[in-house]
Parts: C-alpha cells; sequence; structure tokens
C-alpha cells in the first residue's frame, strides 16, 4: 500500500484538499506542512535519507544503533530530552527502514516550538561516551535476540530476504548482523551521522494545527541554524544481478506451531517501476490477496479450505528494487505442495486471463479509501509524506496517486503479473514445526 | 587440495628439502625464491593481495578487470610487453581470484631480470586512455557472456555461491555482476591500481634455475625502485551471518544434456579454521569423493549405479570461510532425491561412525603423494606458494603441511563432518534439463 492524499477530505479544507505547504530552508532541508486544524496538537517529524541499504560495508545495524545513540544526549542536553518531552504530555518515537530514519514527537501546538530546538540540536551534533554507547551496542544485541532468535518465523525472514536480495543490501536485516552490531563502534556512530544527519538530507513534517507560515518562522530558527556539513553521496546502492534459479529455504524448528508458506517475489518499487506499474502492483495485491474477497483467500480459505489464511502485499514505498510477497498458513495436514500449486495455478489463471471489470473497480475503491482513512490519523499522514519523500518521491506524485490507481487499467495487472510474479524472480520459503 | 611441499623431493636438493629463500625488500615487498636446477628455465610471478572479494561496493570485476588493463601499456611500454614476451620464446598469463591476482612468465633463465623491469614497471603505474579501457570492458562483457550466459551449469554455480554467501563478498563472482561491470571505469581501475598494487601488497615469487642471492639482487633493481605508495587496508570482509534454514536453487534449462546435484557448504579455511581442521577436511574430501576408491563413488556409481560420477572438493587455500563441495550426475531416470538421500546417509554414517585406519592411511599417502606430484611442476609450486602466501599463510606453514596432514587422527574427520558437513550450512543445486 502506497500514497494516499485524496483532495477534500482533511477537516476543515476545502473540497481542492488541505493546501500541502513545502518549501526548503536556506541549509537545503526541505519542509511539508500538512494543516489538520481537527485538534490543537501537532506530529512534528524529521526524516533522514539515509537507512540499513546506506551503511558500510561491514557496518550493518549502524543505522538503527545510530538511532537508539540519537536519545543519549548532545551538549545542550545531556541525557536527552525524552523526559521533557514526556512532562509536557507528548509522545515521541523512532523508526529505521532500509532507505530512511525518522524521529517524531506528537505534542501540544505550544510545544512544536520546543521540540523543533531539540531535535534541531540533536541533527547539530552528539555528546556520546563509550560509557552510553557500550551498554547501549548490548540492547541492541539484546532487542535481536528477542525479535530474531527467539522467533523462527523472524529468522526465516531473514533468510527469504537474504537470498532474494543476495547483492542488493535490502538482503541485510535493518537491526545489522549479529557479529557486525557487536563491531559498531562510537566512532562509527559519529561518522555516520557527521555523514548523512546534514539538514540538507533531512525533511521536516508537521501535521496539524499550525500554519505554513507559523512552521517557516519556527524552522528558521532551530533547524535553519544548523551548518549544512556534509553532502551526502549519491544513494547508489548495488543492484541484484538476474537471477537464473529457483530458489527455496526451509526452516524446521520444534517451536513452530502453525506452518507457513511465503514467496517473495522481486518486483519495481514506485521509484523504479515504469508508467503505472507500481499502482498496478498494488491493485494487484489487493485482487490476489487483499482481505477475504480476494481470489486467493476464496480459493485456499473459503472454498478448498487448504489454508486457515492467506494474502498478499506489495511493498513499493522503496527507492530501488523492492519485494511483492504471498503468504498461507496451511490447514492441518495440508501440504505446502497442494498449497503453492493452488496459488501457483490462480496466479497463472489471472496472467493469462486478467481480471474482471468489476473487480477492478473494487479493488480500486477499497485501495482508494483505505487512503482515505489513513488520513484521519496525522500521524499516519505525516508518516506517508516522509516516506515518499525519502524515496524519491515528492508532495505532487503522493496528492496524485489516487488519480493514478483510478486510471489503471486491467490489462495492467495481467501486464505486471506476466512480467514480476514469474519463478525465476522469487524465494519460496517454508517454515515448519519438528515433530 | 592444498599447500605441499615435501622436502627431499625436488630436483638436486637434499633430504631436507629445496632451500626456500625468503626476505623482504626494503619498500615491504615479500620475496620467495624456489630453487630447481632441472633446466636453465625459470617462473616469475607477481601476486598482489587484492581479489574480488577487496572490492569496493558496487564495483564488482574491478579486480579481474584491471587484471586486463595490466596488459594495456605504461609510459615506458606502450601496448604493454606481451610481444616481447613472446619473441624471447617465453609463456605469460595472470589470474584473478577472490583473495589475490596474480602476474607470470616462463622464461629462458637469462631473460628473468627482463621480465622484473617489465612487471615492476607495470607495478609502478599504469598509462590507460578511455580508448583502451572501453573496448577491453566490452571484452571483458563478452568473456562474462561466454562463461556464464551460455553456460547453465554456471549460471547454477554463480547462484549456489550467491545464496551460501549472501553476505560475505565469495558470493559475488570474480569477474563481476553484468551491471556493475558495465559502470567501470578508467578511474575505478586507475584507483584500485594505486590502492592495492603497491610493493608491499605484492609478493615475488621466483622459482627455476636460480639462486637467492641472484633473485635479491635482481629484485632491488627493479621491484626495490617502486614506492611505497599505499598502506593496503586489513582485510576484514564481511563475514556470512549464521545460515538458519536450509537452502536449494534449482536451474532448468533446454540445453541441459546431463543432471547435476550439487551441495556446496561453508566450511573454514586454512586460515580460519581451528588447528588440525582443515587438514581433517582435505582428507574428509579424499575419504568422501576423492576418486574412484571414495566411499561416494563406490555406493553411487559402482555398486547402486545410481550416478555416472560423482565426488567432492575442499576450497581450502582461503582467506575467509570458504565451501566444502559435493557434486553426482544422476544415471538416467535417477532421481535427484534418491541421490542426495543415498548420499546424506554416506556422510551420517561417516559422521557418526568415522573412518577406518587402513582408509584414513590411503587418504593420507594419496593426499601427499598429489602434494608431491606437483613439486614436479615449477610452475603448480610457485602457485602453491602465492597462493598460501596470499592468504594468510607463509613458507612454513607451506612446508610444514605434509607433516600435518601425517599427524590427522580419524577422529578428526569424524568432528569435522559432525561439524560443518550439516544442512543448516549449505545451499543445494539441482541443474535440470528441459523435456
Amino acid at each position: 500500500m502506497a500514497f494516499p492524499l485524496i483532495p477534500g477530505v482533511s477537516g476543515s479544507d476545502t473540497a481542492s484538499g488541505p493546501t500541502i505547504g513545502n518549501f526548503r530552508l536556506d541549509n537545503g532541508m526541505e519542509v511539508v506542512v500538512i494543516p489538520d486544524r481537527r485538534a490543537p496538537v501537532v506530529t512534528h517529524m524529521v526524516w533522514y535519507k539515509v537507512g540499513g541499504a546506506d551503511e558500510p560495508k561491514g557496518k550493518s545495524g549502524i543505522a538503527h544503533f545510530l538511532e537508539h545513540l540519537m536519545f543519549k544526549g548532545t551538549e545542550k542536553h545531556p541525557g536527552g530530552f525524552s523526559k521533557q518531552v514526556a512532562e509536557l504530555g507528548g509522545q515521541e518515537n523512532a523508526f529505521t527502514g532500509h532507505d530512511y530514519t525518522a524521529y517524531f514527537q506528537r505534542v501540544a501546538r505550544e510545544h512544536l516550538a520546543a521540540m523543533m530546538a531539540f531535535e534541531s540540536d540533536r541533527m547539530n551534533g552528539l555528546a556520546l561516551t563509550d560509557a552510553v554507547v557500550d551498554p547501549e551496542r548490548n540492547v541492541v544485541l539484546e532487542e535481536r535476540k528477542m525479535r530474531v532468535d527467539n522467533d523462527p518465523g523472524a529468522q526465516l525472514g531473514e533468510e527469504i530476504s537474504s537470498t532474494l536480495f543476495t547483492h542488493h543490501p535490502y538482503g541485510t536485516p535493518i537491526i545489522g548482523w549479529e557479529d557486525e552490531i557487536t563491531g559498531l563502534s562510537r566512532q562509527d556512530a559519529l561518522d555516520f551521522h557527521d555523514r548523512f544527519y546534514t539538514p540538507n538530507n533531512a525533511t521536516l513534517i508537521v501535521a496539524g494545527d499550525v500554519t505554513e507560515e507559523e512552521v517557516r518562522i519556527l524552522a528558521q530558527e532551530s533547524y535553519g541554524k544548523v551548518a549544512r556539513r556534509a553532502e551526502p553521496p549519491p544513494r547508489l546502492r548495488p543492484q541484484e544481478p538476474r537471477q537464473r534459479a529457483s530458489r527455496r529455504v526451509t526452516l524446521a524448528d520444534r517451536r513452530v506451531e502453525q506452518p507457513i508458506l511465503q514467496r517473495y517475489w522481486r518486483a519495481p518499487s514506485y521509484r523504479r517501476a515504469e508508467a503505472g506499474e507500481a499502482e498496478a502492483l498494488d491493485l494487484l495485491a489487493q485482487i490476489l490477496g487483499g482481505g477475504p474477497t480476494s481470489r486467493l483467500y476464496r480459493t485456499l480459505v473459503v472454498e478448498e479450505k487448504l489454508a486457515a489464511s492467506a494474502g498478499t502485499w506489495y511493498g513499493g514505498t522503496a527507492l530501488d528494487e523492492t519485494r511483492f510477497g504471498f503468504w498461507a498458513a496451511p490447514q492441518p495436514g495440508q501440504s505446502f505442495a497442494t498449497i503453492e500449486g493452488a496459488a501457483e495455478r490462480i496466479i497463472a489463471d489471472l496472467a493469462a486471463n486478467g481480471v474482471g471489470e468489476a473487480e477492478l473497480e473494487r479493488a480500486k475503491t477499497r485501495l482508494i479509501a483505505e487512503a482515505i482513512y489513513a488520513q484521519d490519523s496525522q500521524s499516519t499522514l505525516a508518516r506517508y509524506y516522509g516516506a515518499t519523500l525519502s524515496t524519491g518521491g515528492n508532495v505532487e506524485s503522493l496528492q496524485s496517486w489516487p488519480q493514478r490507481v483510478a486510471a489503471v487499467e486491467g490489462e495492467a495487472l495481467r501486464r505486471v503479473a506476466q512480467k514480476h510474479l514469474v519463478d525465476g524472480h522469487s524465494v519460496t520459503g517454508l517454515l515448519e514445526g519438528l515433530a
């Protein structure tokens, strides 16, 4: 799912949609203002155009580790500012992706200036000591243990991704490989911060009860004073070579209670796709496996009772070639092979015969409706803008998304299924229990 | 197979073996002299401690491309010196590995000084123009097309390696991925040369009718005058994370006439292994699949007639974790599954019950004999030294190899089979025809 923004649905704005503010500070930092006057709150986010896929060789996990260390304080705010945010009644969080790293707070509108002061201060520089860095490295290692080592499904997910992307860094988990996390140093974090956390590599998103002009003044007083420290390199990652063989990974673990079958195909992202292809892939994911009326669900779950659940998804918001995924949870006694065969027949049928008009219209309605609902959440909307602007899109491409989805013709779905959902572009993963 | 050098078998030398000369020039270049007085010829090799696994991100193939460009000339020798070598009746060649790149000539002993002058001159610097680089890039792309695109077996080999080493650069083919070769520039080659082709990153090996003193004088006059241009970085490649799932790749192509089953396991190299482990793996490869008396061959080929051929191999001469491999060519009508099952039973039996004394002795004799025969070839012997010294070994470790092999106990083979030949460290590759 991707890029929602339907004109004319947001709060007090007119039928032509909320007027999105979009400008740059002198130091190159881009600013997006999304007015939303329903409540006197604001969502304040800073997105850096750097993530797990931009890490130096052998330093996997440094983007995520730095995200942790950003909460450890600066000269001006030793110990960080989380306590102050909490005392002001705010919420805060951060997340690291392959293509971006983001920090956000949600506060009453009168505290926006304070958040900008805090956030621009830690963009400007961190005060890290080994006494802080060393225990935090253990926190991250523990996080990896909890999330991956204790979860066979997560382990298989890493395996599928790393055998699908053997060369492109999307095959490396965002949290990093254990032995490389262990080797990450204070200096690695500072170097990464210096190189990438410069205002010309960042996007400020403010959504909420605020005007563009108010944000402009506050941003100039805070972010505007951060020096442009570096020119981040072009984001050219090693591209995945052509896949020649069909690939299959199997993980058996006694902790597995529900077996799962997954298949990931390589598919172009919005950034990399030909015109209309990514929108068609979003619709294809709806028709094949988006909820209980989808083709795969109806056949595998409802009619043939082979699986307890099944679905498809498409990760279109990415800088480089991305993934289209299928998953199914077999009913007891049903083999992976039976489910794979049935799913392959359903996909082959769509690739050969296309989709029905009514089915396509329903999928468009559902997809666009999801986007409309998403607007109801200030922070979801802000996230859409942040993710889009960090992966090669812009305000216009996000705003025109519903029209582009609406314009997709059935033939385009047949074409992307034929082109991308083929065995030579995929890895099949099987998660099974041990008797 | 690895590291042969048996004392007392080479030419006119005494029972304590040929006296190997081993010293360094002032600029840090290591020199090895292997006297061999049987004929008035010398083998002259320069080994650089850099290969495909040392390439910058996104520049796969640059080590091999530079190897090609090294023949294109310098200021002193525009157009290179291949013609002169041929006119002197010499032979020359070059090769690129993951861990090293080597250049060699075999000439009459009186031309050694000329070879050193040529070779040290192109170590000192290259005169490359786009007019030379651009067509040579096409030569390499054509080489890749011939070797890989036209050979389904080679394609599957790339797939097996890249899904076994998803993170470590051994998963990247030495020739490079096509789209990255296309992007390699003259400047990339010059940068790589500048950084790695410095005398302190090179080993000179001279084998043949020459004394250590003669080589020292000649080397000082030639290589000794090349400035130490750079300090090559430590050879720390990203290590492969723990594998959690069993992995399988299948390639079907109508050009395949003989199906092949392969399995590669991750295994420590001589450089990375615990004491005695690598020697045990070399012996294990002999006992399991080294020729017609090996366990796998006897069962799969001779007794059960499941396969037309079968064998195992171990790539111990590597800087980092390497591969132990099994392959079998099924007889018509025999399934991959039957052969896999039989091979797994044979391996499991060895891992459970170990090897027999007589069988172990035969394997040692065979392995050590291969090393003795290898000494008969001046260039093979020189290659052993070059490869060993470029992957973390030294003259002593190479010379003590036969004694270390002789000292391996049967229990060690059982242990390395149990530890390394397990499903969780492997990729299985199937090459099949299309009806």
